[in-house]
């Protein structure tokens, strides 16, 4: 049985594949090896289906309120980012999560909500490429690691735009649950990407 | 005003980042640039939500059958592609869409779909690495290309599993609306993957 439990954050205005892109990948781990002690279920404020940045529409597994302690977090970015930073009941939620002691993990934009909750004080952090000055401007004390893909600062761990939440929930599972799982769950994915070369 | 329609097929069993992957890089393409005249939409044999094969409930915009000649269709793979082989409507609507015209593209398993509906017949396809020996034996005389991302036969565009998607719906861009589009969205899903490497 599952006795550790990671949440992703679904919302309206996220951008679909920071969310699916780390769910493919932690889900295939926890379900292919449930003698890890791991499940991952997706969440919203009120569990109710969520039209995503780019109209996809997803009904998530349960409430957030439903888990305030979970050990891992993932906070997706999107547009919908942007008035989950105002937002002082998701705040408080972020913010009661880190206290539990909570893995805070979050994609592209998802951190400007980490930021706007007071998470990242201090913290070296990442963010999409486009989006480095917003992450400032939350937080002017966040050491903002450009170039990177993911930034693992402990108990927080942050990563680039959209497709990097896939290279970041890889690292993810080698370190939760060793280097041949995330080897066993990137030879599933087929992620050996090689994206067009235009001339 | 759209007058082009790419239609991504959600079912029971659908791989998740094998429709979501495609489906953020076309949308973003589309969704930027209503100028070059395409929309993308995802669609199900019924219309209702899907549950895919991690177990992520999605809802699609509408019905396979009020788009019964797509100017591209995309078969995601997954553990339900195996009924879909013997679902006799769903292959119906595979010929009835190639015949039509359409541009028929697939990600990993959706390739054994397109062998099983017989639009495969003599041509070179690819699907998931652990698939060949599933895609020959729906068809033996499809040519299994082996180690590549994607295959580029005219109307038929098969790639290989889940991540390859995501090449493959970039070198579609590229192919439909040229290299600047296709690198526009590599940029904003900031696709320089960097799986991590483990020693």
């Amino acid at each position: 049985m599952a006795t550790r439990t990671a949440v992703i954050h679904l919302f309206h205005g996220v951008e679909e594949l920071d969310a699916v892109g780390p769910w493919d990948v932690l889900a295939h781990w926890t379900q292919r090896h449930p003698e890890d002690g791991w499940r991952v279920l997706t969440a919203s404020s009120s569990g109710e289906e969520v039209a995503a940045a780019k109209g996809l529409r997803m009904r998530p597994d349960g409430v957030l309120a439903e888990h305030p302690a979970p050990d891992l977090f993932l906070e997706p970015g999107g547009r919908g980012s942007r008035p989950l930073c105002a937002d002082r009941e998701h705040l408080g939620y972020v913010r009661g999560a880190a206290a539990s002691g909570a893995l805070m993990t979050s994609v592209c934009t998802g951190s400007l909500v980490y930021a706007a909750a007071g998470i990242l004080r201090g913290r070296p952090a990442t963010t999409h490429h486009l989006a480095y000055g917003e992450l400032a401007a939350q937080d002017a004390s966040v050491v903002v690691r450009s170039g990177e893909r993911w930034v693992d600062d402990g108990d927080v761990v942050t990563s680039a735009g959209v497709s990097a939440g896939i290279d970041m929930a890889l690292y993810l599972v080698g370190r939760l649950a060793g280097a041949e799982r995330a080897l066993e769950v990137q030879r599933a994915i087929q992620y050996d990407p090689a994206p067009p070369v235009w001339g």
